[in-house]
């Protein structure tokens, strides 16, 4: 890989095997006639986006007003940006909704109240429901807040309510196909409930977490689909059983900088600022990533379960009290670690490396036209 | 204070805070004859170093050679690379150490051996000794890698070995200012033994952790000083006992997005990708930021202590159980939340805007000199 010529932590793509993703996705919309509006905070890359658009997508989710604007200067005319709306962004949901398609998510009366109490321009919103996860949006049982909303909304007539949506990641704390497909039937039952209680029609359903939509079959009661991950995968993933590991298409390379004999332990400049800290347990041990064996053709599965096992700013600690990887490398290798969540590690480093070499961009460091630029 | 305009999450800098600590910990090592060497990794911008050269400081510590590119091309012209080198930076230590005086970290004999046979320039390093961190360096009473180290770096004539440096943060796990001051007089009297035992002379000794630089009065056995974190402090700063809240000079401004009275939560714009998921223990929980008290002057410790309790990608959540916050903020509304690690926190975010409204750089999406520009 003409990747292997760089100096210091670098986040790798492997351009066939996200093909290979969106396509798979995109197939399992269509074939059950659903809207496939990916959600591209997990790449947050043009060149990646374009990739999508080879398969016929032409809706996409976002997770800022700021993420909107950027792909809105790569020419994407219909999005979703999926984080409750806050009324101090109002000038530039006004000033984006002139060049493109535009949908809002709202999450609680307040803001509702507040929005159809600003908006002067013709405006679609989804509504945000809580089916269990319990980080944001109105309770799926909570059928006053829900009509709250709905008569605030609906007291602006250039507002459209376009329909419900969750984002159900409880799912990323399961860890099996059973319990995913089971609190996915849950949330689904749970959003159809609010539908129902609603008090208004042609409400429109969607959802949204990567394990539900990699591993479900049935998509009975949903009518839009926003998994995001799928494009890369990544640790958190694998183990959970989203995918086999040969679909994991980013890893970060990473340079050996100390080997330590007596504790048994390798130092790679990989830390916090390129992984993230986010981590998950593993013989109840925390772990940050896992290293995976390289070839000419990428990454693949090594035979030894190999660790990173804690992280500070720049450095990342391997463990090989049980393995041999100790004694085989010698500083200035490189080892192939696979993040354990994908979406965070691609922020983090703010760009890619595709295989070949050729470097992709990343909303961080982008520049991009400044009729689409904001602070 | 005009960065009360924004739109979504921003890094707020309060630059007369910041002033009082850089002279604070600077008069400190000049009352104690330490070359004092701050290190640059927390706050990465050239603004934010631009002030410490008004307090006479004209050597830096740094935690990458991009950084050490970065720096240099503000005029910085000594600069300490505080991680590990690794052999595949070689020609970018090269370039480098044409135009400044460049200081290379070393933590391993192979390291040593191999950086012996490439180079071709004169280069001073550091060797790196671990105290009890147990993260990377020579263990110090590993006194044979040690003279391993000595023996391969001596074979070139274009080295000069100029010391023995630590970064002790085990620092950071403690929470008295008795057990911080115990572990620091233990670390310099072990990085002390080191030097006795390694056989050649005139090695400076270099120490650099934020708690105990903070808290320490007696630093003999030391010459030179790099605390890195006090510019800014943070909330685990403050937990530990290095620092009053008043000296804490980030905070991360983030606008309400939701009201949840069933689970008495606020939800945040402000996730991992701006406060990095570091966290710390408060009453047997894990929190990831504390909410602070505003007004014209900036921010001030709360009478409630009210704490961010979890974060995903986008969002934050902030426990109202036990306080009225919840029945006080409408959508839209400014919290300030003191950040627990402001070091990752500031590479989040990438920029900072000072209280007064002028936005200030940071490495992450610097556009620099091309003379020093590198990938």
């Amino acid at each position: 890989m003409e990747a292997y010529k760089i100096s210091g932590p670098q986040l790798i793509v492997d351009r066939k095997k996200c093909h290979l993703n969106i396509e798979s996705m995109s197939n399992k919309a269509k074939g059950n006639n659903l809207i496939f509006r990916p959600h591209f905070k997990t790449h947050q890359s043009r060149i990646i986006g374009r990739w999508f658009r080879e398969y016929g997508i032409d809706k996409i989710t976002v997770s800022s007003i700021k993420m909107a604007y950027y792909f809105a200067s790569d020419g994407w005319d219909d999005i979703l940006v999926g984080i409750a709306y806050n009324p101090r962004e109002y000038t530039l949901y006004e000033k984006l909704s002139g060049k493109c398609r535009i949908i809002a998510t709202v999450s609680c009366p307040d803001t509702c109240r507040i929005l159809a109490g600003q908006c002067g321009f013709p405006l679609e919103v989804m509504i945000k429901i809580d089916t269990g996860y319990n980080r944001s949006g109105i309770s799926w049982d909570d059928f006053e807040s829900l009509r709250a909303c709905i008569k605030h909304l609906s007291a602006n007539n250039r507002i459209t309510i376009r329909g419900l949506m969750t984002h159900d990641g409880s799912t990323y704390g399961l860890n099996s196909k059973e319990g995913i497909l089971k609190h996915f039937a849950t949330s689904v039952q749970r959003i159809n409930s609010s539908r129902a209680n609603a008090g208004i029609n042609d409400l429109i359903i969607s959802v949204g977490d990567t394990p539900s939509a990699s591993i479900a079959e049935n998509f009975t009661g949903i009518d839009e689909l926003r998994p995001g991950n799928f494009v890369f995968y990544d640790l958190m993933q694998y183990l959970i059983g989203s995918c086999s590991f040969d679909k994991i298409s980013v890893a970060l390379f990473c340079p050996v900088i100390d080997k330590r004999p007596n504790s048994r332990t390798i130092v790679i400049h990989g830390g916090a600022v390129h992984f993230s800290k986010d981590n998950t347990i593993v013989n109840a041990r925390h772990v940050y990533g896992m290293v995976a064996r390289t070839d000419v053709n990428g990454w693949h599965k090594a035979e030894d379960e190999i660790y990173l096992s804690s992280l500070s700013q720049e450095h990342g600690i391997i463990d090989c009290s049980n393995n041999t990887l100790l004694d085989e490398v010698m500083p200035g290798d490189l080892l192939a670690i696979i993040p354990v969540h994908s979406c965070l590690t691609a922020d983090c480093m703010g760009g890619y490396i595709l295989t070949d070499g050729k470097v992709i961009d990343h909303l961080r460091k982008a520049n991009y036209d400044s009729e689409f630029s904001i602070l």
